[in-house]
Order: C-alpha cells, then sequence, then structure tokens
C-alpha cells in the first residue's frame, strides 16, 4: 500500500485534465493535496471533483453559503484536514472572521441540542411531521 | 427518573417566562417538546434558550443561513427530532425546496470527503496553516 | 438473513448459561431484548456480557458512576436504545432527576465545546502534554 | 479569516474579565489555548465560560464526576484537545490512573454496544419506555 | 418545504430514466424509498445512483465485499434506514448469517478501538508512517 | 495521570505474555503503540487482545475482509491512529491498492448516502422490515 502525493509533473493525462479543470474552475494555480492524494483513485479523482463542481455551482444557494455549509460539516466532524482547507476556502469566497464567529457558535449549539433531544428522548411534534 | 413534558398551564413562574420569551421571539403561539422536555430542569432550560435567542439572532449572518447551518449539522448528525423541527424552522423563514435539495447535497458531499481525506491520511498543505 | 429475538424458553443451554448469569449479576427476572438479539450469535453474546460485567463491576469507580458514563456516551452517541436501557440502569442504580439533568447539561455542553476547538484549530497547550 | 490566540496583555477588558474570572474560579494563573482562540468571539468566549461555570459547579454531581463525563464524551468523540485538556483537569480534581483505566474501558464498551444495538436494530423494550 | 416520495406513475422522463436503471442493475422489479426520496431532487438523483453504481460494480473487491462495507459503515453510523437496506441487499448477494454475526462483531470492536486510541492519546508507530 | 507506554523489557510477567501472545499470534517481532499503552490497565490490555484475537480469528469472514471492515470504519470515524495502523496489517494481509481505492471509495458514499437518508427523513420500506 503506497499513499503518495502525485504532483502535476507525474500526472497522467487522465489526472492532468482534472488537474487543469480544478485550477480553472478554482481560478487557482495549485492543487491542494486532497486531490493530490485522490489521484493515485483516477475514477475517484474524477467522480469526485465532478460532483463538488456540480453541487459547488451558484444555484438556489449562492457558492459562499455552500462553503460555509461544508465548513460547518467539516468543523462539526472535526476532521482537521477539512476544517482547514474550507476555512480557507470560505474565506476566499467572502467569509469574514465575523461570520466565522457566528457560523462556528451555530456549528456549537446544534451539537449541544442535537444531544440534548436525544438524550431527553424528545419525541417529534405532530406539527413537525 | 421521569422523562415529561411540562405543559404551558402545568409550569412554574420561571419556566413559563421562558415559554412567553420564546413564542414571542418567535412569534408563534405553541411551544415545541424539545422545550417542554427541557422544562424539567428549568436551568437547563433558560441557558439552552437564552444562548440559542443570542446565537441565531441576525448579525454577520442572516436568521436563514443560520437555520440552515444549524439544519445541515442536524441532518449530518442524523438526529432526527432536531432534523424535523430545524426543517420546519427553516422553511419557516424562507427556505425552499430548492434550497433544501441543494443545502443536502452539500452535506453529503462533505461527509463523504471528510472521510476520504482521513482515510488517504492526507496532510494539511502549507498554503492552509 | 434472520434478526430474531432468543427467549429463554427457546435457548440453547449455551445461551441459558448467559441470561442465568446476566439475571443472577443483575437481581431481576427477564432479559432485555438486547441480549435476545445477541443470543443469535453466542460466541458475541458470550464475549460481550462477560466484557460487560468484569467493566462493570464496583472498582475504582462506583457501578453508577460507571453507568452513568455509560449513559452519557450513549446520549452523545444519540443511541436510542442504549438511552433508554441505559436511562432506566442508571435509575435503578440510584440516579436521581437531579442528577440525570446535570449528567445530560455536561453531554451537551461537552459536544459543542468539541466542536469549538476543532474549528478554531486550537493546538493543544505545552502542559497538557 | 485569521485564527490567533489573544494573550492577556494584548486583551480588551471585555476579555480580561473573563479570563480573570476563569483563572479565579479555577484557581490557576494561566489561560489555555481553548479560551485564547475564542477570545477572537468575546460574546462566545463570555457566554462559553459562563455556561460552563454554571454547569461544572457542584451540584447533584461533584466536579470530579462531571470532569470525568466531560472526558467521557470527548474520548467518545475523538477531540484531542478536549482529551488532553480534561484529562488533565480531571486529574486535577483527584482522578487516579485506575480511575481513568476504568472511564475508558466504560468508553470503549458503550461505543461498542450502541453499534451492535443498531446493527442488530434492537427494539427499546417496553419496560423501558 | 415538501418532502414526498416520488411513485414510478407520477415521475418525469429523467427520474423514471433513473429508476429503470436501478431496477435493470439490480434485477428488481421495485425501487426503495431512499431513490423516491431523492427524485425530488433529480440532478441529486442522478448523481447519487451513478456514483453507486460505479463504485458498487464488481472489481478489486467483489460486490458481497462491498454491500458488507457499505453495510458496516451504516452500522457503525447508527443510520437506521440504511442498516435495513443494506442489510437486505448484502443477505440478496449472499451474506449468510453467520457473516452477519461477524461483521457485527468487527464493527462492534473497532468502535470500542477506536476510542481507547483516542482516550490513551497514543501516537502513531513510526512503522506505519 | 501518567500515560506512558510499556516496554517489553519493563513490563510484568501478565503483561508478558499478551505480549508474547499478540508477536505469537501475528507472527512479528515487535509490539506497536496502542498495546503499549493499554498495558498501564492490564485487565484492559488482556480484555481488549483477547476478543480481538476471537474476532479477527478465520470464519465465515476470511482475515482480509476483517481487516478491511476493521479499517472502514476506522476511516469512516476517522480515527487517526487505527487508520494508519489498520491500513498497514490490511496491507500485510494481502489488500492491493485497488483494494484500498475501493474500500474507500465505498466508506466515502455510505457516509453520503447516511446523511442523505437521515436529512431527506426517508422511512423503511415493508420490504426491509
Amino acid at each position: 500500500m503506497s499513499l503518495q502525493l502525485t504532483e502535476y509533473a507525474d500526472a497522467s493525462a487522465e489526472v492532468r485534465a482534472v488537474y487543469d479543470d480544478i485550477m480553472g474552475t478554482r481560478q487557482t494555480d495549485w492543487i491542494n493535496n486532497f486531490w493530490k492524494a485522490l489521484a493515485a483513485d483516477p475514477a475517484t479523482l474524477k467522480r469526485t471533483w465532478e460532483s463538488i463542481k456540480e453541487i459547488m455551482a451558484p444555484g438556489a444557494l449562492d457558492p459562499l453559503t455552500k462553503e460555509m455549509i461544508y465548513l460547518a460539516v467539516s468543523a462539526s466532524n472535526q476532521c482537521g484536514y477539512c476544517i482547514a482547507s474550507h476555512t480557507a476556502a470560505a474565506s476566499k469566497k467572502g467569509m469574514t472572521d465575523a461570520m466565522f464567529h457566528e457560523l462556528m457558535a451555530v456549528v456549537g449549539m446544534a451539537n449541544e441540542t442535537n444531544r440534548l433531544a436525544a438524550g431527553y428522548q424528545v419525541e417529534i411534534d405532530q406539527q413537525f411531521k
């Protein structure tokens, strides 16, 4: 088993095509480690990138809101890599310090009340069904 | 150990004050089960409500965005009660079906890539530090 | 695949021996569904029961404290069955309503600050190493 | 987005007041990184500290039991920072090595049986309702 | 916000095409609720199905092994719907009772030792890097 | 509270007996940190090792499949130590790069659809009961 990062210079044409699309879509000139690690499995690299590209595109929700939701889930899941990368991505898209602070306050409170609801065995109200 | 819901008619003055503030703040005339369950512990009822009231107030993020982040975390944590109540709350604040679909797509994808990042043991890029 | 509950009357001698030990140790005359479900796999039934019996015995921590820790983890994990059964078990061992309320408040707060620590990417203090 | 630690010397009067209360309440002369990180958002710093102060005060459960429950949840959630800080806090309040070992054994077993209960789709016994 | 199940008879051509592919690929004549719920968002329905179809196809791992891994993760995450549907799917692909029992024993043990490793703050051995 | 690794040379006869059994069973000449950390609590060391030895032995599932399920759960739980050690163990038992890639794709997808099922509040089909 080898876990290694595939640099652009060493990548196959198939992987380079994904790297090019990532850099073009994100208007950046480098590839972060997540994609370099997935490149060991070109099928997963391609499928994951295409899914993210489709999901994160502007729609009923704007890209910044989507990025903050991504960050909120990553913080809730305590994924170190994902928190670092999506905090950077959200900042690039316009998340201010104040927005980050409020986002984290909501994430913390949701994690608290999720457990209170479970521990107190609260049944779903008829009105919510 | 008794787990029971405290109705307004049976509540102490301390609990009623919180119930009144919840209904006034949310402009509604009923109290959902989560609060009725917490009322068994008035200190936790009061502290939890006051924290949520402060956190969910308009700020750098608007109330709908906060509610959607709350829902995203609850869906990620698979908390049945919380998903039902915050889906209803977000809808009341303006979340459309299209917004809900995009929110869920982001939640799903974040949960997927969080595990890929962990499983591939991806190290944080220097640029994200 | 069949998921079924094995009643005492239908159990093999091997399973009955575990059931007898559970009822004797817990000084009760019935077996709850968790064990009846595990009985489909006698090896897991026996190993799980013997591990729990050893772990939950009085030691440096008293049985009630251990039961409350079990409940705290189950509430944090939002396991419906486990919350119900360990709330009952802790009550039987002496957990009062006030103790349950304080336990849940700690569980909720720990879940909140765990995510704040992760989201703010807090590094471990030298003093804690 | 800047993630930085606010030292006492650089803190506003509002933040210093919280730092002073933390040190006074805990009878210590230093502030750990968690609070220095939250200080970037004084409202969250204050609310979180006041909630923890209220929750962790002696009550129906003694402070050591509460701290061990906090540690149990943090270990279950695999929050590195929280495990380190609450292991230290529990030790300071009297947790011995033997108590820590028993606590971790319960946390491990609870995480195991939580999944067995889910995987075997065990229904809640009538007696637990 | 409406959460509803889209039946084949009421589905658009786009949704029917996915339903047909699901039934053809799985050699079955009905669609389970998961897909009927996702049908409210045809883009997510199509992307999710195509990803699963690609991932679950025979490869270096056989379909039964993949299905058991899917079930193991779902049991670990305590997702009721997913446990029920993937237990059924794995059984259809050949999982016996004995295989299910061993699978669940591994899932339980992994969840236990994951927390022991975290709680004891175990550092990664040089040999594993 | 001391968290330390117990080396073979410093171990009691009780701990050495477990270390010897681990090395003999695994046909290796070293002990990884997980066991050295648990050795601080000989009862937990012995119980955990004996449970794992029993669970991971060949049965209805072969040892490689069991090891991959262990790795899948560890990746899903994002346990850094466990991912590193079980990736190494699975490789030693024959997991190829291609098998690892497919395993991770399943883990990622399961984590995604687990949340979609929860967020869309999907009810269990009658056929799965």
